[in-house]
């Protein structure tokens, strides 16, 4: 296994990326990652609230983030929310809202602070698709006083793992491009390759990581091994999704994909 | 103002148009248009369900479009989305949840059916991102046997109309071209020019509409007139928000745009 691309953020320690970020939740999560050598992402998508807490109660020791889709739970409460969040508090990880905001800045500002689900009071990391433009990436948290700038960090798809995904490699550069310009907001990426930039402070979060299936789902979705996932892809943080939920031992499947995962990530700093 | 495109869809009459649509919820919106001589939509981005029901009770009789964003309401609940559609059906206007899916198809399928919202259950029309890839826009009914296929036609966004929106002509040529292979469950689309296709039977719906102001908003919105909109631009349905819902006299403003907006699509046709 050959790293892709010569990118120096793929090389640099995690503790001198942290020094470099510039995004307070960008840095909690260096912090994280190098306190619980871990670079694993669950992706906890099933549609009761209370499964995902007992997820999360299960294998919070072993993750770093853990992803949620709000709008699929049956059964959201505010309340509930507050029970994930003391347990994410208790064991250490971020909660990162998968909305993937893809809307004019006025309306996304609406759907991130408002509604029912009020996700900037709860997420800790939250998706947007580059799609509309630079100015919702810089509209959606408000203006510069806000809060939510501080604990909230925005993390932009550049490339989705899909099949025929639309996210070409002039739409990841350009995307890449803003976000670098609004780092004040952006704390990561999600993407299936480095972006073309240097700039070792965001993280890169890569989806469809599964180690059992080559193929993916009859549904488009393609994954991979961690592994590839860290060295041939440029992952910084993997997000592994059915190929953990559903497995019959939840907490010896997340150790064995932090194990893999961070094991990658450490030969990729220590052996470019 | 001159029309663009030689695209024949721009030019046929509504009832023929009728005749070729492949979706019921577009050949319900085409009846629609003609029995109230209207091609308004209006975009009603308010924070309050109440506030939503009350302007659909004044302004639906101008209207044959109500789009809405489930997530930004503060006091949602299924018993009032009961009383909306009650609303819809004496007043006879489709409902738009303008969701701009934008994941992969086994999450979309999970958000457009599940959660709070239960969107499947009550969207006569619901829009959708072309950047996941085709699968995404035939995997989000469920199989051939579902129910929402009939009853819920899905909205391409082929176009954007903010700054810097990475919709470009190549993006939107590909989206279309899944569009179409998709008229099982495409009713339609959004775009801010004809997509390069001579099907007639579907819809293109253009937002940004606002006959008070050119310059847009200032977070990347730009605006044009319904005029515009319907000539220059090849819009079937106009979307109106802002220009209307801030307006104190909203049944008056709607009227106007009811006017404007029928007269240019009349000039289109009746006049190519």
């Amino acid at each position: 296994q050959s790293i892709i691309s010569p990118n120096p953020r793929l090389h640099v320690s995690l503790d001198e990326r942290r020094s470099s970020s510039k995004h307070p939740v960008a840095s909690r999560l260096f912090d994280l990652m190098i306190a619980k050598k871990s670079n694993l992402c669950v992706a906890a998508d099933f549609s009761s609230f209370d499964e995902v807490i007992k997820l999360a109660e299960s294998i919070g020791p072993k993750i770093v983030v853990l992803k949620i889709h709000v709008d699929i739970l049956e059964d959201f409460t505010l309340a509930k929310m507050k029970q994930l969040k003391k347990v994410a508090k208790s064991h250490e990880f971020l909660i990162m809202e998968d909305r993937k905001f893809a809307d004019i800045a006025n309306t996304v500002h609406q759907q991130f602070h408002g509604g029912v689900y009020q996700i900037s009071e709860w997420a800790d990391l939250v998706t947007a698709h580059p799609l509309p433009g630079p100015e919702m990436i810089t509209h959606m948290f408000g203006d510069s006083s806000s809060d939510s700038r501080d604990t909230c960090g925005c993390v932009l798809i550049l490339e989705m793992s899909t099949k025929n995904a639309l996210t070409n490699p002039d739409y990841a550069k350009e995307g890449a491009k803003w976000g670098l310009m609004a780092s004040d907001v952006v704390a990561g990426f999600v993407a299936q390759s480095p972006p073309d930039s240097d700039f070792s402070g965001w993280i890169q979060f890569t989806p469809g990581v599964n180690s059992a299936s080559k193929t993916g789902d009859s549904k488009g979705q393609q994954y991979c091994s961690p592994a590839e996932a860290v060295l041939e892809r440029g992952a910084d943080i993997i997000i592994v999704g059915r190929g953990l939920i559903n497995s019959s031992d939840v907490v010896a499947t997340a150790e064995n994909y932090r194990t893999e995962g961070w094991a990658a990530l450490t030969q990729r700093i220590t052996n470019p």
